[in-house]
């Protein structure tokens, strides 16, 4: 194997691969806590020596592992053994900025906030905001077809994709817009083909925001709440939810007694221009005043970043409650978010598990998190007891295995309750369409 | 051929295959005008019927063509001969209704329209809105991917489709979200699959509308007026951009006068709660005060409707146009349209032909249709060369072919403007990974 590295090494030329023990840990894990195992790093300057290490690699079969930031919640960037990982930390160039399009180009090795920063004095911004923003790179958030906050409004990392630059299995470079085989990428994790550059919509930055914290007695009274603002036509850009053990931490963690009063809560935001905004505002106080509900709106940008920050530290904070979080993202028509809630709590407490919940409620996308620890066996088979039965009835109910997060490889098992044996045979075989020696990524999503 | 027909009616028992030459001809063509040839039409009644058709289908190698309303305009629909048409015109089915979860589940062979009619009572809609809705089919608009004017503001049908009942080129019925391999069928033009039913998202009735009219000088004074409204924060659900040719022909058809003055129109609608509304017409209102732009606002519903009987008169008027139209939908980024007018201007000009233009300008989707006639073999000769360019063009603005209407067969020829021929190579592997025979709709878009 070690021969193998040094070959490819010699084949690459002037593109070093790191093989020292600190490489190879530091790039085989990803906020699952699931540690992989390489037999070597790259980290290539560009378009030209990603394709010639994957022309490389494919011709002496040596599987490869396309990494972002490694932030990821299911274990997609963690790579499976015998190959080498592609970091694309050094290729975070901003190509192009088109204003008169309204399109950026970029290398999928940028970070998402630094894409941000730059767009932001122009006057523009960049849709998709998952909580990882500050560190994970568009490459990532492509590859797990990423949302956040936002996407209630603005939709989804897929809808802001005009053209991809991409290197498939063999090597050669694709440049075409997102459609017929290259819808597939979006999601794929790295499976179907190496993502280098991007051409991405932007949006003009909105001239008002109003960010206000609404607290209701239960969970289910929010999921209620949420839905009927929604039929009365308030049109948030953001609508989470946070239930009330989530928000005693983030509370705890952050110092603010605000929030800490046993409810449940919605947080909303809203944009637009500043009639828009205002018009808005009013539905939501009216709505908040008819059904005496307590709200808290910012009155400025401190508070707004303020509250901002209590939604960014919810997993910061869970972090503090269990050496392990099993982080499922299940995603459900917005009706059944109320029965849903209700299982899962049900569920937790009759498996005596320690259960957060919190999520894009606007989408359907809720996060269930148990906080546990890895060590304790049996308390680990209870949660995959938990797991299993959560995902079953997220079938029932039509819903989805993941809103955001991917598959990867702690949802692969499950991959059966939502697929059936014919289409799961149609990917594996779609997956040897694009990669005909299964070098890319094997082991994840499209491959089992 | 004949004798195939014979023994498949044979096999798929009291399903009757029509194969008198009124059926054959009748269920031939689309709204290209184009004509194709089958050997006969056959009408399932379900699930059941249509699975087995496909199955023994197969098994006797009889390509089938599945066929919608038959309103593409791109010849998607049209059989390429050998083979059998299977109308879905008899599975026209509302399933289910689930209120609570915001989705409705549907037979593909239910028209558009009749799916609003049924929802408008219950205080719902489905966001989808092809101009050929009155007649067109969910299954047809699940095929080609369609949009509408409402697209602007709520996506096209792919953003509704949640899950899909759908039947293999074997014969295989699989029900599954609309992720993975199930994620290719819409907009695959029914050359993977069979779709037979689909569970849709569905929204709540917005409370209020304003629908208006405003009138521009040129076209290119229209593309960057409607980019000036986007950019202060103004957000309408419908945003479409007239030509002063096609407005001209619309207001001789429906013999209205208030737009025939030479100008270009934008032809908007807001929704949403009464405030919302309100607060929308006011930035309309106050921009075109400020820029001195002539415009006119339904006062009431019935002004709304003859608006909006004016918009969806487009097709129509043209008919009387040219014995010929020859209908492109390009796709660009928003800030690329004036460029691209002022480009289809000249160019059609140049060649001396009677070009109209319109289309969502808010999604960036333009029609241009240049009114002609078959027979006049230069002519057709001339619209040719003008296709080429503008398609190249569109390729160098980094737009698609395509922003709804498909690739059919009239536009399978220009495929590779827009892919390599390394994805050309993915897409015919794709396919007969879904259909290893190649029965399904061959000839068309994944099989050139």
């Amino acid at each position: 194997m070690r021969n193998d590295i040094e070959a490819l090494a010699r084949r690459v030329g002037d593109i070093e691969i790191k093989t020292e023990a600190y490489y190879r840990y530091a790039y085989s894990y990803d906020a699952t806590g699931r540690r992989g195992t390489c037999l070597g790093v790259v980290f290539p300057l560009g378009l030209k020596d990603m394709a010639s290490i994957i022309r490389e690699s494919s011709r002496m079969e040596i599987p490869f592992f396309i990494r972002g930031a490694g932030t990821g919640f299911s274990g997609g960037a963690v790579p499976g053994g015998g190959g080498i990982v592609i970091s694309t930390e050094k290729m975070r160039r901003i190509i192009d900025l088109d204003m008169e399009a309204g399109t950026v180009e970029v290398e999928t090795g940028l970070v998402n906030r630094k894409l941000q920063d730059f767009l932001e004095p122009e006057g523009w911004f960049y849709p998709p905001d998952p909580a990882s923003m500050n560190v994970s790179t568009i490459g990532g958030n492509i590859a797990e077809n990423a949302g956040g906050p936002r996407a209630y409004k603005y939709g989804v990392t897929r809808v802001y994709l005009r053209s991809l630059t991409w290197i498939t299995a063999d090597g050669d470079v694709i440049e075409s817009p997102v459609e017929g085989p290259a819808a597939l990428l979006p999601g794929s994790e790295g499976t179907l083909g190496a993502v280098y550059s991007a051409v991405l919509s932007i949006l003009p930055l909105p001239a008002a925001y109003m960010t206000t914290v609404v607290t209701t007695k239960t969970d289910e009274d929010a999921m209620k709440i949420a839905s009927d603002l929604l039929s009365i036509g308030f049109c948030p850009s953001v609508m989470e939810f946070i239930d009330s053990k989530t928000m005693k931490c983030v509370s705890k963690y952050s110092r603010t007694e605000v929030f800490d009063n046993g409810g449940s809560y919605l947080f909303f935001e809203i944009d637009g221009s500043e009639d828009l905004v205002k018009a808005q505002q009013k539905i939501l106080e009216s709505f908040c005043r008819d059904r005496k509900l307590e709200s808290v709106t910012a009155a400025d940008d401190r508070e707004r970043d303020l509250l901002w920050e209590l939604r960014r530290s919810i997993s910061p904070s869970l972090a503090r409650k269990g050496i392990t979080k099993v982080n499922e993202d299940i995603a459900l028509p917005l009706g059944r978010l109320a029965d849903a809630v209700t299982f899962i709590h049900r569920t937790a407490s009759e498996l005596g598990l320690d259960c957060y919940l919190f999520g894009h409620c606007g989408d359907g996308n809720l996060h269930v998190n148990i906080m546990t620890d890895r060590r304790r066996k049996e308390e680990m088979k209870r949660t995959d007891i938990f797991v299993e039965q959560l995902f079953s009835e997220v079938a029932r109910m039509q819903g989805t295995l993941s809103g955001e997060h991917g598959i990867g490889i702690t949802k692969i098992r499950y991959l059966d309750k939502i697929f059936s044996h014919a289409e799961l045979d149609l990917q594996k075989k779609i997956k040897s369409v694009f990669d005909t020696q299964g070098l890319l990524n094997p082991g994840k999503y499209f491959s089992s």
